[in-house]
């Protein structure tokens, strides 16, 4: 295999992050007054990050916050170069704080009696799920992922793709992401496909959306907000299902990304959705 | 005056600069392979810049590229924090490098016989002037500075405005800056206008130029390149002269920026330059 599981270079880059990169951030974090995700999720957008797939100018804004805190508490100079090298050349860096951003946000619109608002999707490279609103905390809706289909890194094909599988699709269900395409077109040297479609894919979220976001907007798109708060309803009447831009695994355990596309998660979700939520609310 | 000349602030800040930020960054730059301005400023085209007024994205990776040789070469972890501080959060730290690349860029063009392209435009504040490439290196044509129109910092209006001035328009004479608008949506923010006007900006000066850049492309058009190299004869025949997007300075010396915006220089520079290109070559 290729890129082995448990592979020598695996292990020791989940050493140093442990005890060097983890050390560094813990120390800088404690000296800091927090970290403003929402404002440096705002900000990246503006500069081309649609924050899920393409967080280059999130995880460069990310190092820059950080950086003056490393400077001052990570005492060692190799690692502290080390620390500094590695958050801004991993285009990536700021995408775990920017999951656990929208996290927080939706978690934030869960357990509203009556709102048909999806507040969580997830996949877990078998089943796509999903959680409602007005339905309460432990009622999941699953059904089997859907494989992405999208560009693949050197060496690698559509063949090797896994089912969809990741927690960051709730950057999606907060209204980023493949929602924010639009602002992001550079991302189809990633994805795939033209910059019209990423208009597009926008464009087409708003059929199903319940709001715009009054803090995350779009310059291409006259700063308009992000289309925001997946509408059962409206998924449901239309036949239109989220458009969720992610990261592709192969289907091999251990072997790890191999590409990154789109994917949507499947219509019975949402109808199963639809039909608990009329029971439940005797509509 | 609220910002007067080599007040106190200034002073200190210059000081500094030139104590700590120049040599932070000189022992950083000693250790380096050189920064790849080219490149740079093509990702941050990809990331909503323009690389004139709008220098966001390529001030962090220029921060990204110089915080790990920082971290290496300055000892002092205040006066390391304090440098990585400064260059992070000022969006314009990049711009004199940037200048200084597309100097070399256009000088590059300068000096070839018989061609019409215009290899300088620069601004005193008093005067605007370009130079062009078939025409020598010492045959400058000049006429008075227009005043630009734009966005005002706070306190700040269009009466304080000084006629244009500075070399920045350098940018524009290398194809990006104002003639990269269209990639940079969110820089109407800083000097007016909607999107729209800045798409339109890049379209118009598609009409004026030679050829379209093979190294810095605008996602938004299809990736298309940049309007590179403003030529003499469509300038004239079209009556459209270079748009070039700048700080605006106050009209008092010392006070400094109060405001961005957009300028042209007077059409007369280029039928003053054509006609004695038409004497030179006999035309």
């Amino acid at each position: 295999m290729r890129y082995g599981a448990y592979s020598e270079e695996v292990l020791k880059k989940l050493h140093w992050m442990n005890d060097v990169l983890g050390t560094s951030l813990a120390d800088a974090l404690a000296v800091s007054n927090g970290i403003d995700m929402r404002a440096l999720i705002a900000e990246a957008l503006h500069m081309g990050d649609e924050g899920h797939n393409r967080n280059k100018a999130g995880s460069l804004i990310y190092l820059k916050l950080l950086a003056p805190l490393i400077a001052k508490t990570t005492k060692d100079s190799a690692a502290m170069a080390e620390v500094m090298q590695f958050i801004g050349d991993n285009a990536l860096s700021v995408l775990n704080p920017v999951m656990a951003a929208c996290k927080a946000m939706t978690d934030a619109a869960h357990g509203v009696e009556g709102s048909t608002i999806v507040t969580t999707m997830a996949r877990n490279g078998t089943d796509f799920g999903i959680r409602v609103s007005g339905l309460g905390e432990k009622q999941w809706f699953t059904a089997p992922a859907e494989i992405p289909v999208g560009l693949f890194f050197s060496g690698f094909s559509q063949a090797d793709a896994n089912p969809d599988i990741g927690d960051s699709a709730i950057t999606e269900t907060a209204g980023i992401g493949g929602f924010a395409m639009a602002t992001a077109p550079a991302i189809v040297t990633f994805v795939g496909g033209t910059p019209k479609d990423a208009m597009n894919a926008t464009l087409e979220m708003y059929e199903i959306t319940f709001t715009e976001s009054k803090f995350f907007t779009m310059p291409s798109l006259d700063f308009r907000g992000t289309p925001t708060g997946i509408d059962l309803r409206k998924v449901v009447e239309l036949g239109i299902t989220p458009r969720i831009n992610t990261g592709i695994a192969h289907k091999n355990a251990g072997v790890g990304q191999v590409g990154a596309g789109l994917v949507r998660p499947p219509l019975k979700l949402f109808e199963d959705a639809l039909l608990a939520f009329a029971e439940k609310y005797n509509i």
